[in-house]
């Protein structure tokens, strides 16, 4: 048994900019050489979450509006009042969203449905460069 | 310290069809003879998800509710423009509650407390054969 | 590798009382020696959760107006029928945030953004003294 912490890094535009990081992490585990274990996938900041999702453009549109319709980004939060960075509904979304998820694998890969992806949401508001850890725990 | 990549099989009705699994997750921790470690379920499927409840029939029915106000079934989405398959609510709802619970156990047995149920929750628009996966990490 | 399995304990005000346990967490790790793994905090019951945020008195606010705002507390649930205490609604709250976190530690500390920290939410509807389970799987 092992643990490996690797990261991965890419940019977002913000406002649930929705990205697929299924092939980064399956990446992850094939250069790990673990056969079999779990990884956790983790967002170091209170801005961003992640979740699974069938990645196509009308889901990726029917997510972002039900996040604007329960956590609206045009009304008045605490947060704003604080800081004036205006980003207190990305701040609550990622609250509700998590910022961790651990999906197991075997034979060195990912054991995710046919049509299902991991994705990680950027809720700010603007672009970001973004580092998520991804810890691997397993056996070769 | 061992890895064990275990599945429990069922059916379900769909529609937010609640299922309490917590007896089948003791079973697999009692078959592993894996004393102390973690199980990690998971769905493996963009429809379904996982957390945790006091399964009783009033709270089953206001869990279904809450799901309804937040995620109405009756209002279109872009997703059931591209399939046709009109389950658009269903895959919200599962991006929303998650695909992954992560429960520890000792002496093995899982570390609920005495009104905690594990629930699987098929959000989908009709009746499913679900497959899940139950990833255990642990030592004797 | 190892796996430990630890408790910390704390008292709350109920109605969605958030409090900061990252330190409690980060105690946890550096007593148990290990140097790099995962952490499981799990809340043995189904009033409580657990997820991150940017710990400060504005988000705090925000969080709770948006728990009253998506899970009223002030409407009737069909569980207040059953139990006749109340808490429906801390119920419903603790099911949609989820029980269990997993965040990866490497060095002996918590991989957790700058403004980043763990919280607990006591959802339930009076003050409760809480226990809560951390479980450490990790190498030296």
């Amino acid at each position: 048994m092992k643990v490996i912490t690797e990261s991965i890094n890419f940019s977002t535009k913000g406002f649930s900019d929705i990205k697929d990081i299924t092939s980064m992490i399956n990446n992850k585990i094939k250069d790990s050489k673990l056969r079999k274990g779990i990884v956790t996938v983790f967002v170091p900041g209170s801005t961003g979450g992640l979740t699974t999702m069938e990645y196509e453009p009308g889901l990726i549109k029917d997510l972002k509006n039900l996040l604007d319709k329960i956590i609206p980004s045009n009304i008045p939060y605490f947060h704003d009042e604080t800081w004036g960075d205006g980003n207190g509904f990305s701040h609550l979304r990622a609250s509700l969203i998590g910022p961790s998820l651990t999906v197991p694998f075997s034979d060195g890969r990912l054991l995710l449905g046919t049509w299902q992806q991991i994705i990680f949401i950027d809720f700010d508001n603007r672009p970001r460069s973004r580092n998520l850890i991804v810890q691997l725990i397993g056996e070769e």
